[in-house]
């Protein structure tokens, strides 16, 4: 029932990780449901056509449940966001999420320029009533389950009552994607104490504490994120602005690879951290939804895979089939964050 | 010829540990140093007597090198620090620092309340002219060597000028503690354009290439730091706000055991195990020097072990003998920061 629309020509490896990825998504979900390629039609009808003749030639029926959009236009990774949307408006990025503010796709995802896709979700599906600013929201493994970082990278100089917003966000993304009851929220500062931290994350903490709807837990430090425990609870959300959320992000992919180095010279073979750090790997998961958009628009990693490209397609569904987007859209406007 | 005054009565196992780390101390460096013991005199001499009879028998002349200050009071982790240093002109913080104010010792080494000994250090050390906020280095374990996050925690909100500042403390103290020439600075930041980042963080880059006698090599991301390697050259010191400097370190403190413990239940050998995390080890690195105050003022963590108050009086040394204090009071005036 749901129509995915994907940016066929955004990321590194497109547009055969594109293509394929769609393909391997078709495979794996429901029949009713259908993708939308959306790019240059010589580009993706050349390549689906290869690898419906081999590689796929098994998958009779995929290319019933495949759409080609034709986008002539390109955006490129180097393009400032903003002047690229208006420069291009026939690129893969613009038209495919036209398509689903004009009722024909439930979902958009695109492993192209971040920015761009920040401000074109923002342009062509608009923001919900009432909310100051989108947020990327990033699933980080850990020991027992994983732990949502937001904001991860969206914003910077983030203002008190856009944290607030960022936890509520959280909180629904949470409900709605990986199934959890009443979501834990904590806001990731310096110390336990509510007296602590800069004056954003001060004023944060006195907001969200009057958040009642919320499972505000408190503060949480830096060593707690991977527990996912602090001694008020079970913390499933994690509320930071974009800045420490960025930086933290990339800090930890970097991690592992310089443990593996570490350990491999120790004398730890090879085959059994591989299997190990699988747990750390999250560069299949897909993509994150743009919250906070009056739709769905899924941001993969541009590195994306054909396997993280399918994995990000099944979130735009699982978005569209939680009804995420109307529970965004209903519970903002009930969070009453004053304003100074 | 160097006299270290150590807050016997300091950290979470004291006297024990901070006796025991002197005798390991004396043992380890020049027999010309001698080490000022602060605190309760009856608490330190009985701690004293009987690791001289037992363990340390074989110290001979250790005493000799040992002197004991009467210090009645002893500041607690829970006190607010600058009420605490106040109230309390006795406690073993002040006295320790009043002795190297009056010209009695050469350096200060406490495993006390941080916060205390931040403030103690301004009150009676005082700050060199011109330095807006001193700033605590840390010194991170890489791949290949080890690079230092300024400031780790000492500072949040900081201004433009400030990480200016702390860029030159960490120029300084890399030069003069870890031995490096010239060493590379970098700004932490969400990308490499200077463009990038929060509005502090982008004037810092615009007042930081005007430093022309600093190696300012431009942004390095979340992912650079532990490779201590950017396109622009090797990363010696990486200079940040104390916000995210110390959410970041909290987190790389809790990543190793978060590894080790998925890797052991993946069938990884737990000595193998335990011998490849040595290297991101820095429990025992012993303490880090509060930057900017006009003297020497070790910071070591509250749950320092013997071995750690021993290194951490090693670091006292160190820095005594790099002449690190008067290169920071001879070069920050230099540093010519516009104030905006």
């Amino acid at each position: 029932l749901a129509r995915i629309a994907l940016d066929a020509m955004g990321g590194d490896h497109a547009p055969k990780a594109t293509v394929v990825g769609a393909l391997l998504a078709l495979d794996d979900i429901d029949p009713a449901h259908s993708i939308q390629l959306v790019g240059r039609t010589a580009v993706i009808r050349e390549q689906l056509d290869g690898l419906l003749a081999d590689e796929f030639a098994h998958a009779t029926g995929a290319r019933d449940r495949l759409e080609i959009v034709e986008a002539p236009d390109v955006i490129e990774m180097h393009e400032k966001p903003v002047a690229a949307i208006r420069a291009k408006p026939n690129s893969s990025m613009a038209l495919g999420l036209k398509l689903q503010a004009a009722g024909h796709s439930e979902a958009f995802v695109s492993a192209g320029s971040t920015g761009a896709q920040m401000a074109a979700s923002a342009v062509f599906l608009k923001l919900h009533e009432g909310l100051l600013r989108p947020a990327i929201p990033t699933v980080l493994p850990t020991a027992r389950q994983s732990v949502v970082l937001i904001d991860s990278g969206a914003n910077v100089d983030c203002s008190p009552q856009e944290l607030v917003q960022f936890a509520w966000l959280g909180t629904i993304y949470a409900e709605d994607i990986l199934g959890r009851t009443t979501p834990g929220v904590a806001l990731l500062n310096i110390g336990e104490e509510p007296e602590k931290g800069s004056k954003e994350v001060k004023e944060a903490h006195r907001l969200l504490q009057e958040q009642t709807a919320l499972a505000f837990r408190g503060n949480c430090e830096g060593r707690d994120i991977l527990s996912g425990q602090i001694a008020q609870g079970q913390v499933d959300v994690v509320v930071c602005d974009g800045f420490v959320g960025n930086v933290l992000l990339k800090f930890y992919e970097s991690v592992a690879p310089l443990a593996f180095e570490v350990l491999k010279r120790a004398g730890v073979d090879r085959r059994l951290l591989e299997r190990g750090f699988k747990a750390f790997d999250y560069s299949e998961t897909g993509g994150a939804p743009l919250l906070g958009v009056r739709g769905v628009s899924i941001i993969a990693h541009g590195s994306s895979s054909e396997r993280a490209i399918k994995n990000a397609i099944k979130v735009a569904l699982r978005a569209v089939e939680s009804h995420m987007n109307e529970h965004i859209g209903r519970r903002l406007p009930t969070v009453n964050v004053e304003t100074s």
